[in-house]
């Protein structure tokens, strides 16, 4: 056992695009856990588009970071040292540690996973947050029904990826956008969505028509900006939309044309009686969680749900990655691997 | 009984605010029913929003009027001549004989009113359209709940008027937004608001804020723009905005300053978990007409509940009025008494 443990803490605050020196690698102690308390080795750690957020100074759902603070996260760990009855040694448990590669608990907010049930990566992406942020959203709003049409974005990444599959086990059309020709074969071709369009093509908002010629019914929303503007024309009367995420602006919202998008958002909101909901995950969550593990863990145990995970050696990497994730770099659930 | 009548259709589409020259008065004769036809004779017509946009071309809930068709519009008429088992002469009803002195009608689609009952333009107002839509909207989408805050621009308006007040029943705080001190005074003083705040008072942002210290968790939204910028910072998590109507950009929107102002409201829909519905009152009719009509009567002849009409003399002059509502000049339920 190492005596010597690392983390990182958010060391400035980004404006815009976060940059490697926003970031500080500390070594740290490895502490030893009181009466009660568990020591945990990180072996997984989760990075989500949200921690971009937590980054920031203003107000949002969660309380901002404090400089010198270490990063926020879910991870897998294990349990190193228990001087708590309901673990022992070698348990596999999804902690909220943040990104580091040693923490006590005390246990509260811990989840044991089973290694036996499923990859234990897994409890990070497709059966956890993100896994039920596409199941809560959907479930709770955007509710599909046969024949309707699901269109999501960052359709190869966790949230995206499931909400398709989702929509296709609720009897609906899945067509899913995402960037370039690699991750749009793996959509349509792996996840086997309906359609897949790629966004970065010049004549994107024609193709994502051409993929929904029943127009769209639930346009799961994690990404904003530009793909926002080619669905909402394509929407139809009383379609919804979850907001999840606005992965597109959370680096800041780059200099616009003049024009005020608004008014147009409005207007079709009234004229089609659009629902818009933003959610987070864990409002959903003492309702529905059980069903989602149930539901979605038989999906995978009988390979009906396909995911994919983009797993990256070492802490040390993790800002690196998490940067390029925000613009889309990377092809599946995003995990750092802390410790093998 | 005079042998001519007279109409109103739409004689140009206006760009921008209609004009006078939009709208061209007809004289026609008056047609003499069917078997099973009544001839009815209008006495009052209503005018509404909404009407602006059928005066355009482009796609909306409603197909578009031709050039030279009657202007659409909801009446009070009575039954002149009867050849319909249903209805003798004198019977009053709602129809939709549009901007027009006759019409011949099947019977389908009219409403028998009891002018023992409530004043017959009430039909037109606050127990009927516009109230329903209030109704509708707080009721499916809105879901005040005592203590809560409810917003309502228009507030001396037919749909304004009763939203604050059915807040008031389910137990919450009605804050109304209105034009000018005269309709403030209204509003708090007549229908009895917690608040009213004037939208052209040069510090309207902040004095909507301190009418509302504990946040906005119902904002009724039937105007857009400004107010929409002004309220935004103060909606609360988990607040409900259903979207009846955007008057501020019927008349087209005017030239912004550069900022595109979706981008933030999309931020505060995802981190405050709004929801932003919009709806067309007949969405709810089938489900929540009669039990509309039973509470909000129930309100009306207890005084409970209280209204305002702005009644101008004369179907020629309804163009006229129809564009002051437009800019706001009417102060309660806009009708026009077409005979006595």
């Amino acid at each position: 056992m190492t005596t010597r443990g690392r983390q990182i803490v958010l060391a400035a605050r980004p404006k815009g695009r976060p940059g490697l020196t926003d970031f500080r690698l500390e070594e740290t102690a490895i502490p030893t856990p009181a009466a009660g308390q568990l020591l945990l080795e990180v072996q997984y750690l989760s990075l989500d588009p949200y921690m971009r957020g937590r980054m920031n100074d203003g107000k949002s759902y969660a309380k901002p970071l404090e400089i010198g603070e270490v990063m926020p996260g879910e991870t897998v760990a294990h349990v190193l040292v228990s001087s708590n009855s309901a673990y022992v040694k070698g348990d596999v448990v999804l902690a909220r540690t943040g990104w580091r590669t040693h923490a006590l608990s005390d246990g509260a907010g811990l989840r044991k996973l089973d290694p036996a049930a499923a990859p234990i990566t897994t409890g990070l992406g497709v059966l956890g947050m993100p896994g039920f942020t596409a199941y809560g959203g959907l479930r709770v709003i955007g509710k599909p029904q046969p024949r309707e049409t699901v269109v999501v974005a960052a359709a190869s990444g966790p949230v995206g990826s499931l909400v398709g599959q989702l929509g296709q086990l609720a009897g609906a059309r899945a067509v899913g956008i995402a960037g370039g020709p690699e991750k749009c074969a793996f959509v349509k071709d792996e996840l086997r969505f309906d359609a897949a369009v790629d966004h970065r093509a010049p004549d994107f908002p024609a193709r994502l028509a051409a993929a929904c010629p029943d127009g769209i019914d639930v346009y799961f929303e994690n990404v904003g900006g530009a793909i926002w503007e080619a669905v909402l024309p394509l929407l139809n009367d009383f379609a919804r939309v979850p907001v999840s995420g606005l992965i597109a602006q959370y680096n800041g919202v780059p200099d616009g044309d003049g024009t005020d998008r608004l008014p147009a958002t409005m207007r079709q909101i009234l004229s089609k009686r659009l629902t818009v909901r933003g959610f987070i995950y864990y409002d959903f969550a003492s309702e529905h969680y059980a069903d989602f593990l149930r539901e979605v863990g038989a999906g995978i145990a009988t390979g009906r749900i396909r995911y994919r995970e983009d797993i990256v050696d070492g802490l040390e990497n993790a800002p690196g990655a998490f940067i390029g994730m925000l613009e889309g770099r990377n092809f599946g659930k995003l995990i750092v691997r802390v410790a093998a």
